[in-house]
């Protein structure tokens, strides 16, 4: 099957079913702050790759909708506090929660989210002994998340940042939620621990070459296109892959022009084209996106121990997706 | 057994576990924000509960103490972000963990507290079924206590609060987590369906009681006994049981001046003082000491389903010390 092209049926049932999950909430604005993300759409990446890769292992696709639908919610309320942290107002064209709701608000409203994920991870109809381990890997996973967000942190302040950093912090911040929804989705599905084992490194792999095509889309994408601003990483002097990659590699006024731009917030259009030409120049953005073709090819063989099938075929088609989407 | 005295061994057991539950955090900052209220001790009644409840009813104590801890980083996660909401710098003589760490650490040492309960309580030793079940309480809990802190929100803004406004806002905010630990631990405890719905209303009775008595202690103690500022509840302009029944007594002069002195943050002593006065004189204070009595009372009664033993009498004492304690 293509990916994204057949799923957008599913695409709606997830968010029915996303919407859904918020009918038990019993106040009005708490609702709403919780629902504000959600409701504003979205891919949906995490809950399809928990339901297809549940579909790969013989499962049905909605033994995974539960958990698939919990790691949405997760992956909101990461989003509500990250943009509370980052004092940003708006996202993807939306007032922020914190902008429309208040802080509190906006705090508040995570933390239910949160809660109410494990409630709706729950609600999967599944042994036991499974639930244990869908709530064990999401549980997990957000304590991850926070170490990939505290590490996030602390590179604003840190005066270089290797490789290696890099990718710890976003196997913690992105990479984790993706294992997570392809582990679950194979839990869900009743996956051999061999097919359970390579489809977490699959999500993991993948979720590595999305964050680092995402870099890549702030250099190369038009804002109409990507959906947010783009250079912004640039503006907030991000040490991308990209940066850390032609810091090392740039001499001279290159590399300190480079530098007089990064993290300047009043860096005009110009100079901050300027800097990005100077990334590609270096040949930084083609090696970052050479490490994610590659990552994305690591993950395709990852699913070498799964049958043929039209959801394997899918799966492919999803990595690959991850680095070709232009949003 | 007398309750709290023949348990400092107990709670001494409970911090140490508590602390070490931080160990799997890798940056230091992370870890230092989200001890940072758990190092400066605390009553710990929420796990002394559990255990308490898991051997009325035949479980062993430390069968319940994962539960237990996971309560108490739940309520201390709570706490966390709270004090962001309430912008409060200081919470019982040392800085709130914003003040001392900065918002964005605040709200996601908060945020990983949570994650890492639920970690927590999966280390139970229990079987499938009951993980599962400890964990939706715990779901569940939080839900409904991000629901309480909405009512308390509300009611800041709000013209009229009933008394029965309050007493569900404080069973969401309060109660929620002490029903929690007295179920989880008669569920962690392997109790009768009988025992644990009973064990679930005492816990519930006595969240309540310790809540209005919580009222009281900040209007009748003093600072130094408190471990916090008194009359505070005055000068936010807290509804409160005691308030609400003022209100609606209170006609002429006196209700006009506690209404003058109810949220003014900047009244003098004497005008809280006054006001003080003017809650004890109507009768209002000694009216929610009643409500309190009776509550645990009624929590007390619940008990009967238990056969008699050492852990029987401490529970009886556990309910007389939310209403009896002087801090």
């Amino acid at each position: 099957m293509a990916f994204p092209e057949d799923y957008s049926g599913r695409v709606r049932e997830i968010n029915e079913q996303l919407m859904h999950s918020f009918d038990v909430i019993q106040d009005k604005n708490l609702k709403g702050a919780m629902a504000h993300y959600p409701a504003a759409g979205g891919k949906r990446l995490r809950p399809l790759l928990a339901t297809i890769a549940s579909e790969a292992v013989g499962g049905k696709p909605n033994s995974a909708m539960p958990f698939g639908i919990a790691l949405e919610m997760v992956h909101n309320f990461t989003l509500v506090h990250d943009d509370v942290m980052d004092e940003d107002d708006t996202r993807r064209g939306i007032k922020t929660v914190h902008a429309a709701y208040g802080i509190p608000e906006a705090i508040l409203s995570g933390d239910a989210l949160f809660a109410r994920a494990f409630e709706v991870a729950l609600d999967s109809k599944a042994k036991d002994s499974d639930l244990v381990r869908l709530v064990e890997t999401l549980a997990r996973s957000v304590r991850l998340l926070a170490e990939g967000q505290q590490m996030d942190m602390d590179f604003e302040t840190a005066k270089t940042v290797t490789s290696d950093q890099y990718m710890k912090m976003i196997e913690l911040k992105t990479a984790v939620l993706y294992q997570a929804a392809a582990q679950g989705g194979a839990i869900c599905g009743g996956a051999s621990k061999a097919q359970e084992d390579a489809l977490a490194e699959y999500g993991r792999l993948m979720g590595l070459g999305f964050q680092i095509w995402d870099d890549v889309l702030d250099l190369l994408s038009d804002q109409e296109t990507f959906g947010k601003p783009v250079l912004n990483d640039i503006r907030n002097g991000k040490k991308t892959l990209i940066v850390i990659q032609a810091l090392e590699d740039l001499k001279g006024p290159e590399r300190a022009e480079l530098l007089s731009t990064l993290g300047n917030e009043k860096a005009t259009k110009e100079e901050l084209v300027r800097a990005r030409d100077i990334l590609d120049e270096v040949g930084a953005i083609d090696h970052a996106t050479k490490v994610a073709d590659g990552l994305i090819k690591q993950a395709k063989e990852k699913l070498s121990v799964l049958k043929d099938s039209n959801h394997k075929t899918a799966l492919i088609a999803f990595a690959d997706f991850m680095v070709k989407r232009k949003t």
